[in-house]
């Protein structure tokens, strides 16, 4: 990830106002909405399965969010799905809470057989269900091995073939042939709600106008932590976290490709 | 719209406190609630097939939102809808989306069939969609003709039997005989989700109490846009749409008919 | 209700982030998961009927929000409120708008038949709903007789068999054989939509480590009162409610047993 290729991203995004298309969660949904257009992009939300699929031919990217999935969203979630694997368009999987449920963790199986996917973003637990293991305060128990994040990334990206992001303390982003660790943050982004979800959709924002899904998940993830980083720094000590949801916002939208790069803190080796 | 009229609204919404029923977005519905209680009204969300034409019965007006619809909210707002009509409250449609897709285009015309619609706001693309014309570079393809803004606004007034409020720049309101512009807003509200929604709350909140549908829609349409705009002049140079957005909510709730007068550019024009 | 208990109570939600499953209403649930977050909780928002008990089962508290109930959320409620009998956990009821529609009390009421809840809370006309009375301008019409607030409170405790919060100008907590008035809040917190849904979840958060569910509707309805007046406080004369909904917020966030006991004012008697 190059500055070269920041800017361009920054500028794209801004230039071409990409339409991100989510089947997401109610939760979060607002926020999803904002942080698509605090990047520069336009976010439209539609899960009626009469039009999921025709208005996944008008955007972008694909956003489908496990968040609070029901039955007739996850029918719309298929439909909208091939529409964006016809179309050519980056669909971004964020499997919320797979492996708290079978419910959860069986749609998130069907959704990976069903759609060919290009992103997905989840923290630990999430990303071990999707690959049949499980999580414990080692790491990752995947059946006969023990995997650490890194491990973790590796090992989904090859078994789902698509691009990694494992949310955390540090984000880890794996591509297939290389791998980074972004080591921004902070952690009062697990104290507010939908922090996860809106890297998704900021990733997907960014999958709209990037060459290739490796960058634009480094992007994406990397302007969501960052932010989080920048916007704690402002909070004062009689602030919380209501001030803190406020200025992460405003920090996402200030954020351009210089104070990215200022910033920022990533390391990527090559698998 | 003279400033005696708006002091009047002002006043009676208060006293009143009115109940406004809403059937709308789960995007954006936590900020049309809140945006009602801003004004002085009282918000009601009510979906179900089982009561939405009881809570309308209960209710001094009405928002039909269609900005994720889904085949049961649909159900369930021609039920209100025609229970509002019964009762004689003020009905206000909010096509978003109208003209993105089929299913969308084709509820927003069964509404208008079904339901004696009073207000109708979007944007220029939206209207145009309801009289079955399309958007351009130039202006409005309304099959033989091309139109302009207000030449658009005059034709869905003239054929939906509405009145119609078309946001955007200017923000204009056909009340069939008059034509009001107002010069009011920022760019920045179209940096935020919602704001139409919410400026659609605004005018059903006003509706519910004024005395015809046309100032109303002038009233609640030039509160959100004048809102916008002193709300903008509050918003430092290191501060973005999260900060934006939390005093845009101020500056509604703390408008009243001397700031109004003060704050607004109106231009009104008989037909 | 001792400054030890709410010490233990603060430092216990901390210590163990109990799961706080939610089935609620979309128009408030991003604040309910974010205030569930600020005390020091986990929410959850799972309302698919195939996954609702499942994730009841994982959960150390469950919310049921009629809000914006449906027919289908109301089946996965009953799923989810045997689960959470089953398993022991307590079970929080925010009966909105009960009273409003015959379709919505009449699902408070089977809800209440069919499953065990442990608290209630609501404003007096909902609590009224659920004992069979009304409201009027001079307290409760209960068939033959009219009730004070707090003697609607004893007497919902009694039928009911449930902890009652009522909130108002005063808040009112009735656990059957002792009654607790909290004198704290600010009129502002009837600005802003979802407070008394935020004031459920915590004390749903409160009520899954505390060990009777009189202290933990206490608590939770007391630190939401309290943290009205404080944020109300911190607005300054130019600032509104937008202003007031991000510090109440903070002031939840920030609370801590000394600055609560500091702040609160409480009247318990003995029945």
């Amino acid at each position: 990830m190059k500055i070269d290729n920041m800017l361009q991203l920054f500028s794209e995004i801004k230039a071409k106002k990409p339409l991100i298309h989510h089947i997401t969660n109610s939760v979060t949904m607002n926020d999803c909405a904002n942080v698509t257009l605090a990047v520069g992009a336009s976010p439209v939300m539609a899960s009626a399965i009469e039009e999921a699929a025709d208005m996944a031919k008008l955007a972008d990217s694909l956003v489908l969010n496990l968040g609070t999935i029901t039955e007739q969203a996850f029918t719309a979630m298929i439909a909208a799905g091939k529409a964006a694997n016809a179309k050519g368009i980056p669909v971004v999987l964020d499997p919320v809470g797979a492996g708290a449920t079978a419910f959860r963790t069986e749609k998130a199986g069907i959704l990976l057989e069903e759609v060919d996917i290009s992103i997905i973003r989840g923290n630990a637990s999430e990303i071990s269900a999707l690959i049949g293991g499980e999580m414990n305060t080692k790491g990752v128990d995947a059946g006969e091995v023990s995997l650490s994040i890194r491990e973790l990334a590796q090992v989904a990206a090859d078994k789902l073939q698509a691009v990694i992001v494992i949310s955390g303390a540090k984000d880890t982003v794996c591509g297939g042939v290389n791998i980074t660790e972004i080591s921004n943050g902070d952690i009062w982004l697990t104290n507010v709600t939908g922090t996860g979800c809106m890297a998704t959709s900021i990733i997907a924002s960014m999958a709209a106008v990037a060459d290739d899904h490796y960058s634009a998940a480094i992007a994406g993830i990397s302007i969501m932590s960052l932010a989080g980083e920048l916007a704690r720094k402002k909070v004062r000590e009689e602030e919380g976290i209501g001030t803190f949801r406020m200025k992460l916002m405003d920090e996402i939208f200030l954020m351009n490709a210089e104070s990215w790069e200022k910033g920022v803190k990533l390391e990527t080796d090559r698998l």
